[in-house]
């Protein structure tokens, strides 16, 4: 059960206003959903780039996975999302493969999606995103 | 004249092969093209993700645009391509709110494709290509 397309790109920033002006004003970007997950530690804006889709990620504080992944890295691409019909099945043959899962089980992630990530060192250095649109079907939240 | 679609995301890799086999087992991609240009210091493949596009980059050389990336971040991801309609006239436009551009023209790039790169410091930390089809149509070389 292979990725159908790219979901979306996530993108680490720490000025969320200023990265919505970028990809408005040089890319033609549309502002499709926000939501703040005090759980995860972020406040994330999914935003259409023509027919693409980029997650902009601003860390809620240092001590959060996208807040490290800054301080470390500075902003930039944070992970690649893969859209997949079955999430389990995916990764059940992703572990079958040889893959590190950092989320054994999908989970709930941002914006009502169902999501599972995989560790960078099974991708030659990126981290991918499983994603399932879950019972509201857009992943609208 | 903003993007009509993310094209491809490049990955920067220093196993070439691996990285195929990666892709091959994990995510069902399919190779789509291959190209050596001494000229950019790149060994190049552009893989299918379902209706998604990755290029690999393995660098030919240290002192190469790839090959400094790998030294000072290690592999992952290196840019995010959009395919645009009009070049020059997204160019004009990036640089007119502001863009600062690596090329300000288009040039030849991987696969057949015209090509012009965006400073990531202008889009919060992620390099951004503009790429437009060539004569071949399809971004054969």
């Amino acid at each position: 059960v292979h990725p159908e397309a790219i979901h979306h790109i996530g993108h680490a920033v720490d000025d969320l206003p200023a990265a919505i002006d970028v990809y408005e004003r040089l890319l033609g970007g549309e502002v499709e959903h926000r939501e703040t997950v005090p759980a995860q530690g972020v406040e994330a804006v999914s935003m259409r780039v023509g027919s693409g889709r980029i997650e902009l990620l601003r860390p809620l504080g240092e001590d959060t996975p996208v807040g490290k992944f800054l301080a470390n890295r500075g902003p930039g691409m944070h992970h690649v999302a893969y859209l997949v019909s079955d999430i389990r099945a995916s990764l059940r043959e992703a572990a079958e493969a040889g893959a590190e899962l950092i989320d054994p089980e999908p989970r709930p992630g941002l914006f009502g999606l169902e999501v599972a990530f995989i560790h960078p060192g099974s991708v030659a250095g990126v981290l991918v995103e499983y994603v399932q649109y879950g019972r509201n079907g857009d992943g609208s939240s």
